[in-house]
């Protein structure tokens, strides 16, 4: 599927003004970035590089694209023809998929030509934002469900098949255990699970008849779903009667049960005991009905009996979204990078100029991440110690010792190769769970978290402060 | 694409259990519905049929499915060869893409053998969702904005490549003016439009050259973005430079100025004023930043003026979902139709059963739609005078006369051919904009909406309270 013109329009008429002005090889450099934390958190987890990666190497304006830009009479046939060899031939780099990030710090950067910078921001802006919100609202709730295990089963409100595909995807790679969806399974090699629906329970006669069917079928990994008709009079006693007379006299155990509806903090408690009980001390207690982190969060508070959740809703369908943008922070003129800048009426949007590093100080002894710092490109990297100055309110510092510190945005293309090898989705998922580690539990906090500091330089600090100013020249003396 | 394999993993497993049952040939009825309208609404507009027809027409299980399916150990080499050659061989009736819909009523409703009719599930439901509510979102800002013209440009936001390109085409269906989105217009024909981004501006040394340069390349639409600096004092001064100094002399006129920050309803109405005053009044004003439903409404009571809209986020990336269902109503058993129910401690989440029509009847004099009615099937349709009851509080009737009655669910399959011709997209949206006419005002309100009628005819009503009767005696005996 090629993809390639998956870009706003105004990318292409941007660049006919650049190519027929003689700008082709003009360097221009850009951050991707966002300005707040999705879901009212304290974080986000990055995702969308893998995606972003596949974009860049299927790159490929056929004949097909060029007819079609044809007909909008408004390109000359020089400029098509240019279109029609673009090629990636920039430098990005960008944090791996897994990676806690904050506002206002760049989780990817752009070196390159001018008409190349602009024509995939569409595609790097949509991959980061999805795959960044799906990761890190399946993290949020598995944080909220204190590492139980998760399964996605969201497929069926997923943005389209394919972008339920790949929140599947970004979900397992967040931490979950698998999904629900079997073309996600066979693409991606995420561990695919699921048992029966109401309608397998409805379609027969009674509920007894039809878990006997389905452990008929299913004698390893017999689940049942216990709530159709009542969860604790009917349900369960059935699902009972199913491990005593068919499961046991086979040489089998009843997996488990899965709850969907009810009480589930109270049917999951009067679950166990009537399971534990019956002697089945090991048949496993799933709970679902749109769960989300509040939800969860209630149920370890009501101290819940289960052995794992089900989330669909609120995975990939999540009602949130990343507003990740991509700004001009400079340009290259005669061999000289000239940082860039745009103001706003929203200081909020007054973006930081300039061509940059992002770095993490880790404390030696705990492991734990205690600020990020933005740089400019040619600074050295701090040692020993630093202060920390908040961007904002500059007031506020906090001098850090004993740290080690990590240069975050690892080059993924230079001069239009990939120089990053992607790692398996497995590997992936380690990383993200162990990178999650690193952050404090004051961070991830569901509700009112504490803010991670991202702060900048001195030097840039200054840079942004004096383009301000300068900035406010340039517009009074527009004005005369 | 073959996208056959996007199904929950449990459809497959319970096709197994009927498989290995002998119960491949028999039928069931499964309806779509959704309980509650989307974006505290009064109404949803369906969309999503285009691409549920797309997946069974494209339907086919291959060798890497099997091969696939055969790794999980769980599935016999009978039942792989049956999916092998899996066909959905059912009928389907849905109401066309565009169209009014309303909670609890079905949408969409399948006859099939067991398998087929849940191996298709997912996609049925993940296309009905997406379409419908991004159809519906759209809707709604172009409601919020009295029809004035508005363009999509959410790209960026979306939830995958594909998925945006699949949002920008129900926006446009939904009565939109066209997409920035490339691949959209390229593969489904939806006008394209786009002009300039900031970065346009900010990498030139000044807004004047950025504005001249475009100009130049651009005459015949030169829609200039005037805010990166100062909208009012900086931005439309260069505008009317440009128009003066360069397009006039040269025979063209400045087709528009958009404005991305700041108070637009202010901003607009003093850009328009400084417009006219340099005697530009054909140039017209594009407004846009995070617009959604209240701030277009705000803008409108602000009289704003403006000649259209740019809506990003609040389309394709709209923070609400739709919960469309699709639930097992009837099987067939020795010829005769059973009807089936699912009950719920849940009362909202209780199944109305059997196999149904949807009627709805227009007001003879003034067009408008005045209540759905779901009958069972074999009831005929109603004419002359007809009592709606309300289904849950029976005392709340409303007789109609002088009406024209409309059968909603369009025959799409029949036995697994095609019977329907699905309109091209031009003729779909002229379709929803003709539908959407027959709403009072009153369902369409942006907030606090009137309730519209969906109905139960006497006898569905009965058998409904007759089922949740006999389930209640059977797990009753269940008990014993």
């Amino acid at each position: 599927m090629n993809n390639t013109l998956f870009t706003d329009f105004y990318e292409i008429v941007m660049g006919y003004t650049n190519y027929e002005s003689g700008e082709t090889e003009k360097k221009e450099y850009f951050d991707l970035f966002f300005r707040s934390n999705p879901l009212k958190g304290g974080y986000a987890i990055s995702g969308g590089l893998d995606n972003i990666i596949k974009y860049i190497n299927n790159f490929d304006i056929t004949d097909k694209h060029i007819d079609y830009l044809r007909k909008f009479n408004k390109f000359s046939e020089g400029y098509l023809s240019y279109l029609k060899n673009l090629k990636f031939t920039g430098d990005l780099y960008a944090v791996p998929d897994g990676t806690p990030v904050f506002p206002n710090e760049p989780v990817l950067t752009v070196k390159a030509n001018v008409i190349e910078a602009k024509f995939i921001e569409t595609a790097l802006l949509n991959n980061f934002n999805h795959g960044t919100i799906v990761t890190t609202a399946a993290k949020r709730i598995l944080e909220a469900a204190s590492e139980k295990p998760i399964m996605e089963f969201g497929a069926r409100r997923g943005r389209s098949i394919p972008g339920a595909v790949e929140a599947s995807k970004y979900a397992y790679v967040a931490g979950c255990v698998g999904t629900s969806n079997v073309e996600c399974g066979m693409e991606y090699d995420v561990p695919v699970m699921g048992t029966m629906a109401h309608s397998e329970v409805c379609e027969s006669d009674n509920e007894y008849e039809a878990f006997l069917k389905f452990a008929k079928f299913n004698p390893n990994d017999c689940i049942l779903l216990v709530d159709t008709y009542d969860t604790l009079n009917v349900g369960i006693p059935n699902a009972i009667k199913v491990a005593k007379e068919y499961l046991e006299p086979n040489g089998y155990r009843l997996k488990g049960i899965r709850i969907d509806s009810g009480d589930l903090a109270y049917l999951s408690k009067e679950a166990r005991k009537i399971l534990d009980d019956a002697g089945l001390n090991d048949t496993k207690i799933t709970l679902s009905n749109s769960l989300n982190e509040e939800k969860i969060k209630s149920l370890i508070d009501e101290e819940a009996i289960f052995d794992s959740l089900g989330v669909g809703d609120n995975i990939g369908a999540v009602n949130d979204r990343l507003g990740g943008v991509y700004k001009l922070v400079a340009i290259e003129k005669e061999g000289k990078i000239i940082p860039k800048i745009k103001l706003s009426d929203d200081s909020i949007k007054t973006i930081t100029p300039g061509v940059k590093k992002l770095y993490r100080f880790y404390d030696k002894e705990s492991g734990y991440a205690v600020g990020d710092l933005v740089t400019l490109s040619h600074e050295e990297e701090p040692k020993d110690e630093y202060t920390l100055v908040n961007p904002v309110e500059e007031w506020k510092k906090k001098t850090i010792k004993n740290f080690n510190v990590r240069n975050m945005l690892v080059p993924i293309y230079i001069n239009g190769k990939q120089v990053y090898e992607l790692p398996n989705i497995h590997e992936r998922r380690q990383y993200c769970i162990e990178e999650f580690k690193t952050i404090y539990p004051e961070i991830k906090r569901i509700n009112n978290p504490h803010e991670y500091y991202v702060d900048l330089s001195n030097e840039l600090r200054e840079l942004k402060k004096q383009m301000i100013h300068d900035n406010v020249k340039i517009k009074t003396k527009e004005l005369k």
